[in-house]
């Protein structure tokens, strides 16, 4: 069992930052995303994409601002559970709460803030008979782990700019890459594209367009894929099948918690400290709602931040809070590391 | 007059940034500030300081911050009264309002904004006599403008980083820069107090400690000054006198607009807008106050944020406002200019 002060449910730039403000005030954070890797959208959705409205920043690219994110919060070693959907969550009897992830991971956490954006990813899967069944035998929807491919066959299937990235990657690392998608062109980042025309000639990516993948076959693992190729068919052997036709958000698990929903979102006292409707419970970031949200970066950082505070004085009470600037204070990371202001020194000229 | 639609009272990061959020729904910003360079505290106050809690800068100096944010906004053109600190405010019939300034300056704008942290900043002034006669002619409690002091005598009396950085700033710009501190020990950061002991020795700073300056001389203008150097009087003559004794904030003239005060703040509705008792006045940053408010530099962008989506939906009512992502949609400047993310290409490989 894992056990935390506050239980972070999404590692996109609201989850993030929300370790950020809590180890400020001396609180530990767990977080767990359905996803492979933390940032949430950003990540997943559009991480070459610069944004022009994170303030400070006349542009920086999501990916960039992710990791920033991870440096910023590293003093505060926060515990990561991901690749793991949280599904159940109940409230003992002191107020704490047990979270459990469809793999069966538990959570113990004294509040849990749930960040969790338009809600967990789900593959949009093709519609090819039994890939339910080849599912974590050969079918996947995600990379969660490039090295799974090492001198291995893989098909990748889709149009898009997660299809082309990830046969570049890949094209280093599998013994044999092919790329399928059903149309003769391309959806993606230029420099991508191009990257993919250069793999192909130099024959390290093979490509079969227009195509579609039909069927599946494999006793135990997947051992062969059946394609469309223009009306002909053709069976294609590889160890591994990753259709990577796009991500759809769904709140999910979530929905049934016995929180108040709204179009989808999360309904938050938005006059105090973004808690639900049940005491212990927060929801901030993309995956709230109250008169005049906005679904902006900027807004789940203030929202995280208030978070932490009504946290603290919850496990505090009577305690009277002052805030301290980071800049006068300094920055104490659980690791030991201090960031600090240079201090002035007191000194005669002479 | 100067028109504009929402007009910022206070140049801090919180009213720097409401410019962008308002540019993007294309309303412009007339900002003024009693200082005579845009930043607020962070100018003021630590602009060599580190900032460690703002979201994906894992450090950042405060005057860096600024500068920062001035490139954000400046597609967005926004207009500046500084050095001036707004005193009236009348609201017109139609709803529009008229504010003066202590010079005489008038703005009309659709909204105001007050932006004004912890007040105007007032500089504490020496128990000399008759300074108040000598201000505007020789003393000075700002530097606004550097060249005013080119070639000119100039005595600046204080113990802090002010007084260390303008001494030097100021000793390749005057014809003779004299320090007076009524200690031996300066307070400052290393490097500038090394900095004032190096151009001490080469001549280019007089320095005069313990001492104080104690009497004001000149019919028209300041002439020369008496000062008590452990308890020997003396008289230097100079053009100007500029004591850098610290400022003190007041929330000064705001606090007589019929606005609901509390603890020297502003209250204003968290729950919606950030708007005042007031139609039409909003409350943002360190001015404000309600259940739960931080006087942080981040909770300041999200109010700003609000705040302009607020001014939009009164300006233009009955029009539904749909969310634009910066990211996809760029960012038109006021200028002309036009920010965006690169486009995806849709490309056959062949
Ligand atoms: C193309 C595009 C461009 C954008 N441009 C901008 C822009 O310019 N400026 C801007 O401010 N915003 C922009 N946005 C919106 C921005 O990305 C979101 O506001 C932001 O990602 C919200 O952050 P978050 O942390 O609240 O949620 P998210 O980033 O959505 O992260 C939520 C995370 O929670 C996880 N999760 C959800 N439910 C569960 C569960 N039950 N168990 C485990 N994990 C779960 C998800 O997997 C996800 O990783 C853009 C969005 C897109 C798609
Ligand atoms: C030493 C120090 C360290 C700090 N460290 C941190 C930190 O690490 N993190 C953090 O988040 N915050 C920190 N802060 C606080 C931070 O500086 C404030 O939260 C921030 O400056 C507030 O921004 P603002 O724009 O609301 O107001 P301000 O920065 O105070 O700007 C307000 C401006 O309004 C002007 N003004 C006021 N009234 C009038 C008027 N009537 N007419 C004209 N102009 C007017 C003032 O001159 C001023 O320039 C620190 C503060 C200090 C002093």
């Amino acid at each position: 069992m894992i056990e935390t002060d506050i239980l972070i449910i999404g590692a996109g730039p609201t989850g993030l930052f929300a370790v950020f403000e809590a180890g400020l005030l001396k609180l530990k954070c767990h977080i767990i995303d359905g996803l492979p890797q933390p940032g949430g959208q950003l990540t997943e959705l559009y991480p070459k994409k610069p944004i022009f409205d994170i303030p400070g920043f006349p542009s920086v690219l999501a990916g960039d601002l992710v990791h920033n994110l991870m440096e910023q919060i590293k003093q505060f070693q926060p515990g990561f559970t991901l690749g793991e959907v949280a599904e159940k969550i109940e409230k003992l009897e002191d107020g704490t709460f047990i979270v459990t992830t469809n793999k069966g991971t538990e959570h113990k956490a004294k509040a849990v803030a749930i960040a969790g954006g338009l809600g967990s990813f789900e593959p949009r899967k093709p519609l090819i008979e039994d890939i339910e069944f080849y599912e974590e035998k050969g079918v996947e929807y995600f990379v969660k782990d490039p090295e799974k491919f090492r001198h291995k066959r893989i098909v990748i299937a889709g149009g898009g700019d997660s299809a082309l990235d990830w046969s570049i990657f890949l094209a280093d690392v599998a013994k044999e890459v092919t790329l399928i998608h059903r149309r003769n062109e391309f959806r993606g980042a230029l420099d991508s594209v191009e990257k993919v025309q250069e793999l192909k000639h130099a024959g390290k990516i093979h490509l079969i367009t227009p195509a579609e993948v039909v069927g599946l076959n494999g006793s135990e693992h997947l051992e062969s894929i059946d394609i469309d190729e223009n009306g002909a068919h053709r069976n294609i052997k590889t160890d591994y099948f990753i259709p990577l036709f796009g991500l759809t958000p769904k709140l999910g698990p979530i929905a049934h918690w016995g929180l108040e929903i709204e179009k989808n979102a999360i309904v938050v006292n938005n006059a105090l400290d973004y808690q639900t409707n049940i005491e212990g419970i927060y929801a901030i970031g993309d995956v709230n709602t109250y008169p005049g949200k906005l679904k902006l970066i900027l807004c789940g950082f203030h929202e995280a931040t208030l978070m932490c505070q009504s946290v603290y004085n919850k496990l505090n009470p009577g305690k009277k809070y002052v805030l301290k600037y980071t800049t006068v204070s300094g920055v104490d990371g659980f690791d030991g590391t201090r960031k600090e202001a240079e201090k002035a020194v007191v000194k005669a000229i002479d």
